[in-house]
C-alpha cells in the first residue's frame, strides 16, 4: 500500500445487510512545520510526501521568495525528536529572510485601506503575481482529455477516495508532472514547488488542472507560477472569475468526462 | 435567483457538438475581515449571508470564545466604504479580549516543543476542546436519512454545484439548521455559531454531517461546539480518525445514499 495511505478498523453498513467489520484504506494527515532559517513560519496539515515540493510552492504563492535562485537550502530538518520528518526549514540568498519574512503575515492579515472587498481582493492578487507571459487557451480536443491525465495522477485517489490531486499537463497533452495531498492547496503548491525546484518556471504553454472547485486562492497559485490556464472539476467562484479574467488566464470549470466549461 | 450565486458569462462544451455560449449560475465569494474591537483578527473569504454566525462559529472553534456569554456585541461595521457588508467587529466582555486575541496567533503557529508530530497536533486539540458532554451514536436507520436532510441544507447546491454544506441533525432524525458556502470550514463555522448565537451548545445527541471530506480540523470544530457525531459524504484522514477516538466523537464517512462507514 502507498505510504499515503493507512489502514484503519471501521465497520461498512449497507442498507439492508448486516453491518460487516473491515480494514479501511485511509488518507494519512500529519502537520509539516516550515521554518525559514530556524523560526517558524508556518505549520499545516499535509499529506506526507513531497514535503520539500510543497514547502517551495508554499512561498512561491505566498511571495516569499520568486524563483529558484531565492532558495539556498531547503531540507528536512536532522532532529531526533521528530522522527516522522514534519519539519523543513528554508535557508533564502543572503538579505532575503528579514525582508520576505513578513509577506505571511502580511497576506494573512492584509486588507484594503478603503474597505475590504472581492475587487480589492482581486486588485491584490494581480499585484503581488507577475504577468503572465503569455496568453494560452487550449483546444478542445485536449481539455477533453484532461479528465484522463488527471486520473493518471491520481494514483491512489481510487484507494481511499480522500486525496486531492493538482497535475500539469503540456500543451502537446501529455502529463508533465502531478501531486497528491488532502488539501487542494496543498497538491496545487506540491506541482508548482516541484516545478520551481527543477528551474521549470513559468512553465509555458500548459493548463493546471486539479480534482476541486475553483476558489480565487487556486488561481492566485496559478498566477504565482506562471501558469496560463488553470482546469478544475468543480464550479468557479466569482472571484475566481473576476481574477482569471483580469490576468488573462483561461478558466475552465465542471471538467468532466464529455464536458466543461469555459468561463475565461 | 438566490444572492449567494451570480450569473457569469461561459461557453459550454460538450463533445461532439459546437460550444453554446450560456450564462451559468456561479457561487459568490468576497472577503470577510473579522475584527476583535477594531482590530483586524482575520481575513476570510466566504459565500456570504450569515455573516455573525461565521464569526460566531470562527472564534468558538479558535477558542478565542467558550460560549454566548462572551460575545457583548456582535455587528456588522457600518462604514460607507464598505458597502457590501464585508467587515464584522465583535466586542468581548471585559477583559477577555486582551487575553483571547492571541489564541489565533498561537493556533496559526502552534508547534510542539518536543518536535511536532501527528500525535501531538491530536493532544493539543484534545487539550483545547471541553470534553464531550455524553457519547452519542446515531442508529443506523437514522444515518441512512442524513443524505436527504444535508440535500433540505443545500437549497443552493444543485444551481452551481460549488457550495459546502452543513448541517445539524437531532436525534430524532430532524434537521435543526444547514447552512452552506464555498468554504467547508466556513460552512461548519456557520452551523456552529448560530446554535452558539441562539444558546443552543452544546446541543445534546445530534450528528454534524459534511458535504466533505473529514479532516482533524472538522472534527475539532466538532468537539468545541460539544456536538458528539460527525458525518461526511467523503473519506477521512488519518487524524481525523485519531482525534475522534481520543475524544469519544462518533465519525462517519462516505455517507450515501444506501451506505456508510463507521471508524469512531
Amino acid at each position: 500500500m502507498s505510504p499515503l495511505l493507512v489502514r484503519r478498523p471501521a465497520w461498512r453498513h449497507h442498507k439492508g445487510s448486516a453491518p460487516v467489520e473491515s480494514e479501511e484504506a485511509v488518507v494519512v494527515e500529519e502537520p509539516l512545520e516550515l521554518r525559514l532559517e530556524g523560526q517558524t513560519l508556518t505549520v499545516t496539515l499535509r499529506t506526507p510526501g513531497h514535503d520539500l515540493d510543497l514547502a517551495a510552492g508554499f512561498l512561491l504563492s505566498e511571495g516569499v521568495i520568486d524563483g529558484a535562485d531565492d532558495l539556498v537550502a531547503l531540507a528536512h530538518v536532522d532532529d531526533p525528536a521528530d522522527p516522522r520528518g514534519n519539519t523543513v526549514d528554508v535557508v533564502l540568498a543572503p538579505g532575503l529572510a528579514i525582508t520576505r519574512r513578513g509577506k505571511v503575515d502580511r497576506a494573512f492579515f492584509a486588507t484594503s485601506a478603503c474597505g475590504i472587498c472581492g475587487s480589492a481582493s482581486v486588485e491584490r492578487a494581480l499585484r503581488a503575481a507577475p504577468p503572465l507571459p503569455a496568453r494560452y487557451q487550449p483546444d478542445p480536443d485536449l481539455v477533453y482529455t484532461l479528465p484522463a491525465r488527471l486520473a493518471e495522477a491520481q494514483a491512489h485517489f481510487a484507494d481511499s477516495g480522500g486525496l486531492h490531486a493538482a497535475a500539469l499537463v503540456n500543451a502537446a497533452g501529455a502529463l508533465v508532472l502531478g501531486r497528491e495531498d488532502i488539501g487542494r492547496h496543498n497538491a496545487v503548491d506540491k506541482v508548482c514547488g516541484a516545478l520551481l525546484r527543477a528551474d521549470a518556471l513559468p512553465p509555458g504553454p500548459s493548463t493546471l488542472v486539479v480534482s476541486s472547485r475553483l476558489s480565487q486562492e487556486l488561481v492566485t497559485k496559478a498566477l504565482m507560477a506562471g501558469i496560463p490556464a488553470l482546469a478544475g472539476v468543480g464550479a468557479p467562484s466569482s472571484l475566481a472569475i473576476e481574477l482569471a479574467q483580469a490576468a488573462g488566464l483561461c478558466l475552465i470549470g465542471f471538467l468532466r468526462e464529455g464536458r466543461f466549461n469555459v468561463y475565461a
